[in-house]
């Protein structure tokens, strides 16, 4: 059973420990990087030891948080997640920490109730917000490398600010992070203003191979081993691929189908206003947030269009 | 001779004066409309006759700022110019107020001090910025519907906040907006989450008609009659085309060559930080700004592209 806490309570419990180990989710963004970093820097600011765990090596685009990765040199204390909706998201390397998560720390309403101690603010668009509000609580000095680790995660959770999960608090948030330091316009040009060659390829391959269907409500874009393969993408460069088709005109529901096996597909779904990606995800085992959210299918490429279509479909008729 | 006025001063001004004229640029943006309308809506709370004049019509995407367009019905007392950085870029219709601005709020440094009075602040990334400073120094209550006005200038005129002109105050004035109504999901979708149809279609077809030189350095896109016909694009379609592959990695020099006749091409160019964009479209008799300048070139499309290769080659060995 878990036990629900706020940013004060979760301060006072991170105040009290020592040698901590915090978790990132599988195939790391900016916002369980940046969170994880600027929490991590701040609790060695604190004289405390505290290192970092992800499954996946982390990508090089986030060398500028510099991130202290656990290498077993002491033992373990206290274990918190952070940005981590379900214990299936540690990825495997990970599975040993499962049922031994002391604390998370998320902003995913979907949030299974995994740890022994929850602090979720789901109104917050981004866990580096809640971040940046538990190091104030702590007393942490936000040096401008600090504030520059929690601007990755708000940035790259809010699309720098466009999604219609950015509040006032928000755009308060990003002030005050500027003000002490964070570069802003080095990290927009870094996240938002530098395609790489590949994410180029992609979406050049996106364009010309993407499904309409339901009138053009709902874009399909199948995404083969094959081309994977010919393209050669870092999982950074697939980032912007899943939400790309929202943005289209009369687009209502976006789906990635990433084959990832013979028979496996990672699925991406994002949504507008007239439906629910939760929802969709969830038909599948999945989950996620309202507009965005993830599952896996097992099949071939014509089970998994067909699958997706019924459930898109109901949605889009609710 | 330009008096520099304050924003405080320039309030004082227009509290004391009745019957107003707001003049924008020509081809209107959302900075120039959005402050504009916020003005003049303010302006009318105090009981003022005001309205707004702009050489072209207003484009429907702007219907939500409901600008009261000057019809002749009062004789104008007090011409003010909003975001309009020089008198040539009043548009045709409007050379009739040139020598006859009594007042010019701005925030282009460029500006070339037409105006009797002008309140210029060049730190500011928006007009509209200025705008809600302005009100606020009259005293003006900020509705929902005018905090929307000033919204839209403000993020039309910094991409949603991620230009890098964007300062600690922007975000801080966006808060205020948001809190005092401004419509952010609305606004944001219109303007920055709805590609058109046609303006992916474009894209999709620059994608795949990309050419590359110089190690990747230049990038050239030959837009044809033929291409412009099967897609049929509105003006506001091609916008985003001429800047999109400046944004790829290694990508200094961007060039759109659209046919505008049977032998005539109209040249845009955009540069990163190792090319003048100014200086290329010079060598043809044109110009614009270091990073983004136009030209205009007469001959076959094998003539244009090799004439552009040459003045872009020349302008990377600089």
């Amino acid at each position: 059973m878990t036990n629900r806490v706020d940013i004060k309570r979760t301060a006072q419990m991170l105040l009290g420990r020592n040698d901590i180990l915090l978790l990132c989710h599988k195939n790391p963004d900016g916002d369980t990087l940046g969170s994880a970093a600027a929490l991590c820097h701040g609790l060695k600011s604190l004289g405390k030891r505290c290192v970092v765990c992800c499954h996946n090596t982390i990508p090089e685009k986030y060398d500028h948080l510099r991130i202290p990765v656990y290498d077993g040199s002491f033992p373990v204390q206290y274990v918190v997640s952070v940005d981590v909706a379900g214990e299936n998201l540690l990825g495997d390397s990970l599975t040993c920490y499962a049922g031994k998560v002391d604390l998370c720390i998320d902003h995913h309403a979907s949030n299974s109730r995994y740890a022994q101690n929850l602090c979720l603010c789901s109104d917050r668009p981004a866990a580096a917000q809640i971040i940046y509000e538990l190091l104030k609580e702590m007393q942490v000095e936000i040096t401008p490398f600090i504030a520059n680790c929690i601007y990755t995660g708000l940035i790259t959770d809010t699309g720098c600010f466009r999604y219609s999960s950015t509040t006032p608090e928000t755009l308060e948030t990003g002030a005050r992070l500027m003000r002490l330091g964070a570069d802003h316009k080095g990290l927009v040009e870094k996240f938002f203003m530098s395609k790489s060659r590949k994410s180029v390829r992609l979406e050049q391959y996106a364009l010309n191979n993407l499904e309409y269907y339901f009138d053009g409500k709902f874009a399909f874009l199948p995404l083969t081993s094959q081309a994977l393969e010919s393209i050669q993408p870092l999982p950074t460069d697939i980032d912007g691929l899943s939400s790309m088709a929202r943005d289209f005109e009369g687009v209502q529901v976006s789906v990635l189908a990433k084959q990832t096996g013979e028979n496996k597909y990672k699925i991406s779904v994002r949504t507008g206003e007239e439906a629910d990606a939760c929802r969709i995800a969830s038909a599948f085992g999945g989950g996620g947030h309202l507009r965005a959210a993830g599952c896996e299918i097992c099949g071939d490429m014509e089970y998994v269009r067909q699958s997706i279509l019924k459930e898109v479909e109901r949605s889009l008729c609710r």
